[in-house]
């Protein structure tokens, strides 16, 4: 357990070597990240092999991908989570997403793929925010234009099949009010200025939009903001989230128990890289930094091809006599997501890492691999229609015994 | 019209002299507030008698006795709102009260006392914002308490007569949400950091529900705040209030624009003086220092006798010699407050001002006024159940077919 977890950090001032923040990710000199280094300063715990093995035993079934290669690789008391559990105590998950684009690239997928997993492995029930707010105060848009995104978002996180009759989708615009307000003052009221300027890095020329949404994005992990859900059980949440989104739980953290709530725990995912590599960014800007999933196979295959970072050597007679260099091989590393087959990976990994694949199979088998996942991706989201999306982001709970579970995928 | 609204002032600064801000009230060495050097200040104008002579014309009534009195002295754009009312244009009145104590003492009738008469005036809609999330972040008073004060003053605020079926009170952690929050964000997103330092002189210590709380107080200005009421009309808004307030409407008038809104109009009320006088406070620690509507007729007697800051002079002899000191005589400018009868306030004026009246005379006329306002504002106040707190706070506009005018006092 962490004996400071807020600690008014000032990532940009204090560490000008690598940036992570809700806003900026960026590495020392371009390279790549150092995840080691990130859980020292935030303040996080790796989440280890034993742990892994905890979760195996206790949910009866194989560690996530996303577990057993270490894609989600820091947590804040997995373990008690798992303690309670044990003990027969539920928990909820959540997790969220910011609405700034219409397709979500499989970066975006990550979270909820994982957040799926554990909501089927544990049997828990989940919300998920949009925060339709935070773009629009960020990314200058309009107030429509961030429900529209909202919406289209919505519809590809409900074709990642959760189970709808636990699960309680909402935007922002939509739900704050009432109890979810409340608590919003609840923890405004224990946050200072000074302290969100450490932790969040504002300025003085930031509007107060942006001062005013850390509370937003904290009181989902209370369970009282959503009495229609959880009445007044004061059950523990969980949050599944990429390693960026830490500071705003850290400082729900430091809140959560003076306001009579438990801490949230997290489990924390590395950063999915761009198609050109782990010192690239995918960038809504660059098309071709990312595989959308609204890409057809053509364009997978294309940008596979052209545009993934290969690690194999510049000749065959190189390549034959040295092997790829795994490290910086972008659809080597793709295939560590989505590739479940454990041996199939390894195969690949030894015949690739000593030149007996080339860079050209490997990408074959890695747009077979993401033209399945995305077409069924594709197909689900097909499936849900606008009246769902009102009906799952409003009122799933209302609804609860008239909607069947929503398997399209992924099981 | 003003040119820059939004000066960044600093009250606290530049003007060592008073401070006038929703927070803090002071004069310049303990004397009287100099209402010239605040209009200037602020940069509203004066409310000048044509003006008076206009709503007279307008209204076919005698203009209330807080305009008559110079008590409501200050305006922005008041005439723009009288322009289209004469076009036959629409407008509505917002007004609204920070719920931090449990009983209203006189001086906080005054702006709902005068609202209902702009509301019988002009036949108008009314919004009245109960700011319990406000007070909840400033007072440190925990969320159902402050919902509780809420309800506790919406009774007296009903008890002034409201006409019901135009009327809408709500509070913060009642309503905040939907159009409201959009609102919310769409003001948030023009004002920076630094702006509502300049405006409310916030520090980097104060919390961040204290930074967030302007957009609450400004959104009610802008009629899609109450889809339930205006649908999409954009139709005018005149908030009558004390002129402390005026920051949160320099800010509000200063964003207006920007986001396709109608700046609000203000008209604007000086500070109803304390019994020990007008460089005296009317402090919730010092019950002898206002007369609250829960006082009995033998308080208010006692109250009045024993603490009332008085003109009269030290002696019969020297007061019939010299007459009473009107500048400072608190009886005499109560009953400027309350006694409607221009005629026997010019005769009390006279016959005290020359030493004719003595104290204790006015002091008694003055008690015969309170204690009858006050029984007529008890036996209201006692006809407005719970049950009509909860439907008229939540949805008046709902049962406005089914519900009767409650003219039960100042009519």
């Amino acid at each position: 357990m962490e004996k400071t977890e807020l600690k008014d950090d000032k990532s940009k001032e204090v560490e000008e070597e690598q940036v992570v923040s809700p806003w900026e990710v960026s590495a020392k000199d371009g390279g790549k990240i150092d995840y080691d280094k990130l859980i020292d300063k935030f303040g996080c715990q790796r989440l280890d092999e034993s742990l892994i093995q905890r979760v195996q035993r206790l949910t009866n079934r194989a560690p996530h991908v996303f577990l057993r290669r270490g894609v989600f690789f820091a947590h804040r008391d997995f373990n008690d989570i798992l303690d309670s559990y044990e003990k027969g105590e539920k928990f909820y998950l959540y997790t969220g997403r910011g609405p700034s684009s219409e397709a979500l690239h499989l970066g975006h997928l990550i979270p909820f793929m994982f957040t799926k997993y554990l909501q089927d492995a544990f049997k828990v029930p989940l919300v998920i925010q949009l925060t339709d707010d935070e773009k629009c105060m960020w990314k200058n848009l309009s107030v429509e234009e961030s429900q529209r995104l909202a919406r289209e978002n919505a519809k590809d996180i409900i074709a990642c099949g959760f189970d709808i009759s636990k699960t309680f989708i909402f935007s922002d615009f939509d739900y704050v009010g009432g109890a979810f307000y409340k608590n919003m003052v609840r923890v405004a009221k224990c946050v200072t200025y000074n302290k969100v300027v450490g932790i969040f890095g504002f300025t003085g020329e930031d509007h107060i939009g942006k001062v005013s949404f850390p509370p937003v994005q904290a009181v989902p992990s209370f369970p009282s903001s959503f009495p229609h859900i959880f009445g007044n059980e004061n059950i523990r949440c969980l949050i599944p989230c990429a390693i960026d989104q830490d500071p705003y739980f850290r400082m729900t953290r430091d809140v959560a128990p003076r306001i009579g709530y438990h801490k949230p725990a997290l489990i924390e995912s590395s950063f999915f890289p761009a198609l050109q590599g782990e010192n690239g960014k995918m960038s809504a800007s660059d098309p071709n930094s990312a595989i959308y999933v609204t890409d057809s196979a053509k364009e997978i295959k294309n940008k596979i091809n052209r545009y993934a970072f290969s690690g194999g050597r510049d000749s065959i007679e190189l390549h034959r006599k040295y092997g790829a260099n795994l490290e910086v091989d972008i659809p080597f590393k793709y295939l560590g997501f989505f590739l479940d087959d454990d041996a199939e990976l390894e195969h690949i990994r030894e015949e690739y890492g000593s030149g007996r694949m080339l860079t050209g199979e490997i990408k074959k088998r890695l747009v077979e691999v993401l033209t399945d996942l995305v077409e069924r991706h594709r197909r689900a989201r097909a499936a849900v229609t606008d009246e769902f999306v009102t009906r799952d982001c409003h009122s799933s709970y209302a609804y609860k015994n008239n909607v069947k579970k929503m398997d399209l995928w992924l099981d």
